[in-house]
């Protein structure tokens, strides 16, 4: 990390284009602001969403492209005006580094819906016109009002993929109310999955995993689901039919939509908090049949983030990581395009 | 009206096989039960639906086929069981008339969507295996469990269309809280929409109707609209993005549901009750982005019909109806199908 007018470099791995191999470079990072902390990264989780982004697969990428939505680490520095951390202190940054800050949703806390658009951790341009760049790399500057604390209680290394993979289920589990009584399930245990699993049983949901097999079985149950079926078997969408209140489908594959909503009950609803690029066909009768809910859910915002990290904090819950050098992103870009992780790769940043 | 042992012979007319024209004829009627109604149908309206079924649009239909679920009429005898009503009673009957009564749906008062399948009005077998035959006729018993009363403010011609095309509507603009301070889109101004606009309005909700042309801008207002936009120009889409607390589509074409799901405000619904045959497509990030539902309703529950009833009259809100002769309804057909009745055909059951 060195200084220079302003703005400070700082080590990074980024793809330097479109479809290119991350790299080790150098990143600036704007000067600590009134309202900003520099935080010293020490773990970033690798979302799938990275490798998209990072390959261009949704367009319009800014390279150089330092991904990272997922970032834990110690405060070292605070800006004048910050009155809610110190340095030292243990926190996180999510996908999200600013918003407009002044709409109605922002007003809400649902920053993540800001009408003009949240400013991305990474490949988006911050309200300066200048690119962010995220949390595979030794540092960053984030506006406290960005900023999360990560309890005490949790690691920071399973903390990291909190700020995605924790908070994208944790918002539609409590939004749409899952919790004693009420039957969730789990489309996919990925690295989203596993999370929705742990979270869902913590708040005294039945937990069902749907999985293309029932390859990662003892795992679920192990994370606390109660029940676990293989979609591959037809006779899953038989033998469920009806049962749930909720489905949470974290899966970006175009699933029958039809089929799925077939197992919800009067008044359920099938959450989608991954999707497939190109469209996906729906039968309306599927949910004129019985009240039913197709929605969608985006991470969730700030002050549920920090609701999230407090109820994880609380259960003792953590992401089931595999730990890695900065120099294996690579090959773990590749195993988690081949669905071989469990459940989420996390960069040691020391090794940046 | 002729009487054998049992059965009951009355008037009505049914459409004999798939697709020939409806034609007078009798039909039995069954004796009334302990908790059975006697009714003497005054007026039936012709909902789309009934086409769809006469004509075999969804196949498996029961032939010969008497439609009409849109039914009011006077009760002219009771079984001895029967607390509710009394001869003389002005009494309605829906798109049902019995269901399982014991599943939890039915137990919640939402017999709409009995777990083993409600008995439809008409087309249908009921319990006993027996084809039902609807409101097109001169008289049918139905179990007072299934009669809806009334209120003396609502003459039976304008009653009738509530039946189906009223409490449609009305059940999710309730179910999806429409009222003051809710912004509501109807899209289609037809037998549905236009009752969909009485009714958000009569609720306090700022209604707007989106309709393929402005044709029907006039009545549009009258019937309670606040705004009237032509969905065949592109700059309504544009004009009114993330407008809408909930969006009803009374339509059965296939919409561009992303275009539809752009004009909802964050936590926006939009509600289906009418649908096509075919599959529709949709790109799912249309409801993840602002944690969108898309959702559909069918008809409404018994208690809920009623409460509907009392409501309409309450606010002086009948159908707009075009009241025919029974030899006129199967031109009235191709006038339903052409878009050309303001707003519902409506059988006067004394040509019958």
């Amino acid at each position: 990390m060195t200084a220079t007018t302003g703005t400070t470099t700082v080590s990074a791995y980024a793809a330097p284009s479109a479809k290119a191999p991350l790299e080790r470079t150098t990143v600036p990072r704007r000067p600590v602001g009134a309202s900003d902390v520099l935080i010293d990264i020490k773990y970033a989780g690798i979302c799938h969403s990275d490798i998209h982004q990072a390959r261009d697969g949704w367009g319009e990428g800014i390279f150089p492209m330092v991904p990272g939505h997922e970032i834990a680490g110690v405060v070292t520095e605070v800006g004048p005006a910050v009155t809610r951390f110190a340095v030292g202190d243990r926190v996180g940054v999510g996908c999200m580094v600013d918003s407009c800050r002044e709409c109605v949703n922002c007003e809400a806390g649902l920053e993540q819906y800001c009408l003009e658009g949240n400013v991305g951790t990474y490949n988006a341009l911050d309200r300066n016109g200048e690119p962010t760049y995220g949390g595979y790399s030794t540092h960053i500057v984030v506006d406290e009002a960005f900023t999360v604390r990560i309890p005490d209680g949790l690691a920071l290394d399973v903390a990291a993929p909190l700020l995605c993979a924790g908070i994208t289920t944790y918002s539609p589990l409590a939004h749409w109310n899952a919790g004693p009584g009420k039957k969730v399930a789990v489309v996919g245990l990925g690295g989203l999955g596993h999370m929705a699993v742990k979270i869902a049983h913590a708040m005294g949901a039945e937990v069902t995993v749907l999985s293309q097999s029932l390859r990662k079985k003892d795992d679920g149950l192990k994370l606390g689901a109660d029940h676990y079926y293989a979609t591959s078997d037809e006779s899953t969408f038989e033998q469920l039919r009806a049962s749930f209140d909720l489905i949470v489908s974290t899966v970006s594959a175009p699933l029958p939509l039809d089929k799925y909503l077939g197992l919800l009950r009067t008044d359920g609803a099938m959450v989608n908090v991954g999707a497939p690029e190109e469209p996906v066909s729906l039968n309306l009768f599927s949910v004129i049949a019985g009240r039913k809910t197709l929605a969608g859910s985006g991470i969730g915002g700030i002050q549920e983030t920090q609701e999230m990290l407090d109820f994880c904090a609380e259960h003792g819950l953590g992401a089931e990581i595999e730990l890695i050098d900065a120099d294996r992103i690579n090959e773990a870009y590749e195993r988690v395009l081949a669905s071989d992780v469990r459940y989420r790769f996390v960069i040691d940043a020391s090794t940046i």
